[in-house]
């Protein structure tokens, strides 16, 4: 069995890298440098054609797209160490979480980032649109801050790669200088979850 | 089992309900009419605070995001069907695709739809965004037709679950009026996935 892992700090490999670091098993690291090129490199994009990172490469079937090696590392690694449940309609709600946070809050995220942030040259912005990327962005951490309601995790009173996947993504919106104090339940929960040791050894 | 459907049609409901319709599965189907506001009823929003279709009820669990739904339909009825991988990397490859089309095609093509259609205001469009999302969608659909040279299917010689996926988001590409002719393996690929009858009976 070989796992490799292609990964830059503080991007959207870190969630991966989490469940990595969660899942114990045994994996080689790549970093790639975006600064020196290494993910136009030809090698490179034979795993990943879109030139990004994450890949994980398991047993020499490249995966790309954190949401898809998140739900792949989980089914494969992640029941043996109850981070991920057994196959039945309640991998559904993981699923669904995980993927909701790619889909639904990354386009909203990008629209900010594109319309206010760094993420767009200025003459490609438009104030208003960033204003209502920001109202969508609030609609969707209130969806996440109701799911939390009550409950330990997203999907119960244990940790799976849901929480890692999502709580991560929570620091990033947090980096975005986006408010997260109308949100108490997302605020505790990211406690919960980012005061975990394996957390810090996955930046 | 039970398996309820909330779908409209010509909506990312569509290629969830190709998939069911591939499988063969039993399964209730109920249409979500936007304009009579079902979408924002409270017994619907308990099944999906996003107020989206999609929404699969598999015995009494809610699922949402056609991402996750599509992954959890290929593991839970697919693999006897012969339209999922067994468990292994081989599902990764199909994971990878159905997630790449919503996050990054998705995105991109977003963007394309709120700075030239109708998905926002005039007030909030920036015409040189939207020539930058052109442009993205190009790549990415290059991306896509690389994948496919030489290829029946995304991942090989036989149809999956990803391949109903990505050319039903295709022909909601082409609806967007993108052009598609120089992809000429999407297009082969297009006619050999929509030719099927299940197609035509999952509007």
């Amino acid at each position: 069995m070989s796992v490799t892992f292609y990964y830059s700090p503080q991007s959207s490999a870190s969630p991966v890298h989490w469940t990595l670091e969660e899942l114990g098993i045994p994996y080689e690291k790549v970093l790639i440098d975006f600064r020196a090129g290494d993910a136009k490199k030809p090698e490179f994009l034979k795993l990943n054609p879109n030139a990004k990172v994450p890949v994980l490469v398991h047993d020499g079937v490249a995966i790309f797209e954190s949401a898809a090696i998140q739900i792949y590392l989980g089914e494969t690694f992640g029941v043996s160490k109850g981070l991920y449940p057994a196959p039945g309609p309640q991998r559904g709600e993981v699923m669904k979480w995980i993927v909701w946070t790619n889909v639904s809050l990354g386009e909203a995220l990008s629209r900010v980032g594109r319309n206010f942030g760094g993420w767009a040259p200025e003459e490609e912005r438009n104030v208003k649109a960033g204003l209502r990327a920001k109202q969508d962005v609030a609609d969707l951490l209130q969806i996440l801050d109701a799911q939390l309601q009550g409950r330990s995790y997203l999907t119960g009173d244990s940790i799976t790669v849901a929480d890692l996947h999502v709580s991560s993504w929570m620091e990033y919106v947090r980096m975005m200088q986006l408010d997260l104090t109308p949100y108490p339940n997302i605020l505790a929960w990211m406690t919960r979850c980012t005061s975990r040791p394996t957390y810090s050894a996955a930046p």
